[in-house]
């Protein structure tokens, strides 16, 4: 007799435990039809990954619960493995833990806890669960069951394993037929790669078949890509699901442990980062309940790339996007900017800010009297077109699209409340050299976005004849030396002896850390790197370290 | 033979480490002076409390370890106790330790790890540290110190412990002499009370005296109170330092032991959040190098009870108040407005926005055609005030002062890039009620807040004739659910039985849960009360619960 087991990638809403639960429901439903035994879903699949301080609620709780006996209910003649959490019996350390529940014949038949609890980068479980210290395989129609959650399978095959216990360890001495993982694994252009090498080093070292189960789909900022995996026991990949994608899949366990297929995909990073802030755009309008987006056109490449990508996602016909000049914008920025637009087929609107910017120069008159035009003029330009935004989205229910790149807000490259404005930072993540391969992908069949505005030296237009350049270093300098300090995490020496020059280091690192306070005011970022700004990277804003 | 003991309660700068370790030496020269055997510092003295993830920074940790040596190279003739991180040995696990030093001699004697992490609210240990998880006393001048860091002495008197181990009841074991704990343990304004409740039945167990020296001063939003303690064996208070003050002060062992003295402060609600918050500026302001502040005054009590904070932490001259009436202020709000900055003798200034106001909606016709007045137009006023502010700004230097209130924080009720505009939330954890209650202690021996302002109707005046309980409930009643949602974290079935209307607690929790995007772009919250909207409250952006 062999089992065949279904794994479902599914996007989940947290906190719609409505939704989520029929979801699943309907998922068990097609698993029977198709003859399945065990249907797999992925970590906290009736709440939503991650539910954060929703956690901390005996409501939210209560409705994980019931959201478990409902699926157990519809757990006849097939078996259901799903993650959620589950109160911890003991009155001393945390009340919860994060489990994964085995249910078949109407009941919960049994439940494992995860032990290793990420807290580091975007993950905080240490903060809601106490980590598993028993260990012991679920059993299911004759098969003994290694259950495991997420990051219980990441101290193998890692160079600084951050946990002093090995859950897969300690299960071995029950000799488990197979494991099953339920993840939520985030996304990163390069993080697909290294969860196939952790994954493989433990199917190796336990010689069993796995099944891992992650979540896709994209919770605010934070994307999870699916791509879940079965391997054969010899370490092979049998199977690798879809990128961004809902998708079940099923597989004869007597196949699997024979082997034989290996189908694993693409791993592109410009891509791979194309999909993920497609998706993420998608998400958060659409579980939001919103579908309409206002981006400023500026003639630039990042609103330019901003624009394409949320039009892929919400359809050319909810974005609306404004071109709003000064007398310091050039004349091929507006036309630039048309021809994206109507390339594109989107609504654009043309607002002159001359008048605007004039009348508030004159009500600061007094108060100014006759200081010479500083960064504070250029900041009313930026300024006058986030609230011309602002204005757009609350008459018409627009949400705002933040047009930041990386690199400019690492170094306070933008204008608080001005071009840092919006709902939802789309290409904050993109390191602005990274945003003209995005672009160039974009052209990459035709000219979608204007070539000149990706050739022309990048400017903000906010004084006459201005240039990144003036104040910034090269993005082909500055760009790999922010790259070591954010997401290497390398001090300033490490940098210095890769080459770089040692003033030049010092200023960058300042000005990241000197504009902490602008990050912390700006919209949630699309996370499509393994370190990006918001909740995955915590500085103090009033320090003075490197600054 | 009896030890004196120096507990040192300074205020520390986050990645300061040369004003750190200058402080400390300098306190050291002191205390030998007053020739004290020992000296305690607080918990991650060199560095400051919390460096969050500089600790990721071998950078970090060398100028940490380098300020340790420094300190040591000092300790002769006297014993040093420090807190700072240290690296651990070994491979597995988190890389750090949360160490406090014994410096004798001129070398470092021996350290202690931390053992029980906080991981909830604003803490993240756990993301750093890897918990100790042996004990030994540090032996000192033929004494045996018991030494502990903060919150391994916070498993006895809580009603739900979060830690499965007992620093205290390991290190008994070997008899030690007192018990010596460094802390970092946050302000709020009812946790001095539950602080020497836990301190308390420490000592009452272990029937050992306690010298328990703690952090004072602002760290962005986090307060240290200081109040640092030392206990007699019986379970007294010997004495309490001040709050919100740098401070040392010596003890006898002898006469510690033999207690008899008592000596606690009041622990008023609304006097001590009032010299928090001025802490909370003054360092803000101070260890970011700036002076001036900005804030625009409304006419109404929360930007009144703003501004005077501000002049109290940073002086009347260093103060500049801008009045923006539109053509729906009333007469009065300018009057009143005037009338206070007289009161503290702070700069004001006035410019009607009517002009501006008028030409936005002039750009924005085209667009808006004849739509009628919403929030929209509402919004561009806040908004024009808000660009103002930053104008002032940006061309003189001034942080602008946020002025919104818990309440409406909570609910929404504010303009992003608006009145929700600023550099630091000044009042952002007061409920309203408690502003009016600052209000009247701030008018206790003189009208500094004119009368008018205070008792008048709350409005936005944004429109015409507009009050605050047009859309929302009366502040008695929205501040009590409030605080049970937030504070409690009670769900709506456990606020509806304390007696509120169903509909409206389900309305309230809707509007906090659905605004929560507001709340993640506005400025760093000065904390009073046990739960802050900032980084001690974690929840999604995206999610649909009670929402």
């Amino acid at each position: 007799m062999s089992l065949t087991i279904c794994v479902a990638q599914l996007n989940f809403h947290i906190g719609n435990f409505e939704l989520n639960t029929q979801k699943m429901l309907k998922a068990i439903q097609e698993a029977k039809t198709h003859g399945a035994d065990l249907i797999c879903f992925s970590e906290l699949a009736t709440c939503g990954y991650p539910p954060r301080d929703f956690l901390e609620f005996d409501d939210f709780i209560d409705k994980c619960n019931q959201s478990v006996h409902k699926l157990a209910e519809a757990a006849w003649g097939i078996g259901v493995i799903v993650g959620s959490p589950s109160v911890n019996p003991v009155i001393e350390g945390k009340d919860l833990f994060n489990s994964a529940f085995l249910l078949y014949d109407g009941k919960i038949q049994a439940h494992a806890n995860k032990a290793l609890l990420p807290t580091y980068d975007i993950f905080d479980e240490y903060r809601y669960f106490e980590p598993a210290t028993s260990f012991n395989v679920v059993k299911f129609k004759g098969y003994k069951i290694a259950l495991t959650i997420c990051e219980d399978l990441w101290n193998l095959g890692n160079e600084n394993p951050l946990y002093t216990i090995c859950p897969m360890d300690e299960l071995m001495d029950q000799h488990p037929d197979f494991m099953v993982n339920v993840s939520a694994s985030p996304f990163a252009y390069d993080h697909a790669h290294s969860r196939i090498r952790v994954l493989k080093e433990n199917v190796k070292r336990y010689q069993l078949p796995l099944f891992y189960v992650n979540h896709s789909g994209a919770q605010t900022e934070i994307l999870f890509d699916g791509g879940s995996l079965v391997f054969s026991p010899t370490g092979m990949v049998y199977d690798e699901l879809p990128y961004f994608e809902e998708c079940m899949k099923y597989y004869d366990l007597k196949h699997v442990m024979q082997g034989g297929i290996s189908n694993v995909q693409h791993k592109e990073k410009i891509p791979l980062i194309y999909r993920g802030i497609v998706q993420g755009i998608k998400d958060y309008f659409g579980k939001l309940e919103f579908t309409k987006a206002a981006v400023g056109l500026s003639g630039g490449i990042d609103s330019a790339v901003t624009t394409v990508l949320a039009a892929e996602a919400l359809g050319a016909d909810n974005i609306h996007v404004l071109l709003m000049p000064s007398h310091f914008s050039s004349d091929h920025s507006v036309d630039d900017s048309i021809q994206l637009a109507q390339h594109l087929g989107i609504k654009y609107d043309i607002i002159n800010i001359a008048q605007l910017y004039h009348e508030y120069l004159e009500v600061l008159k007094p108060l100014f009297g006759d200081l010479p035009f500083d960064v504070t003029e250029e900041n009313i330009q930026a300024r006058i077109r986030g609230m011309l935004l602002m204005a757009l989205s609350n008459k018409f229910g627009h949400i705002v699209l933040n047009t930041s790149n990386k690199s400019e807000m690492a170094v306070g490259y933008g204008t608080l409340y001005g071009d840092m404005c919006g709902g939802l930072s789309v290409i904050g993540d993109v390191y602005k050299m990274e945003v003209f391969e995005v672009a160039n992908y974009i052209n990459r069949d035709q000219e979608i976005i204007p070539q000149n505005i990706i050739t022309k030296p990048p400017s903000a237009e906010l004084r006459h004849d201005q240039k990144d350049s003036d104040s910034l270093p090269p993005y082909e300098v500055l760009d790999p030396i922010l790259y070591q300090y954010i997401e290497k995490q390398q001090g300033p020496r490490e940098i210095i002896s890769q080459g770089f020059e040692e003033e030049l280091v010092l200023r960058i690192l300042r000005l990241v850390n000197i504009n902490e306070f602008k990050r912390y005011q700006t919209a949630p970022v699309i996370r499509v790197s393994s370190k990006s700004f918001g909740m995955g990277r915590r500085v103090p804003i009033v320090a003075k370290y490197l600054s």
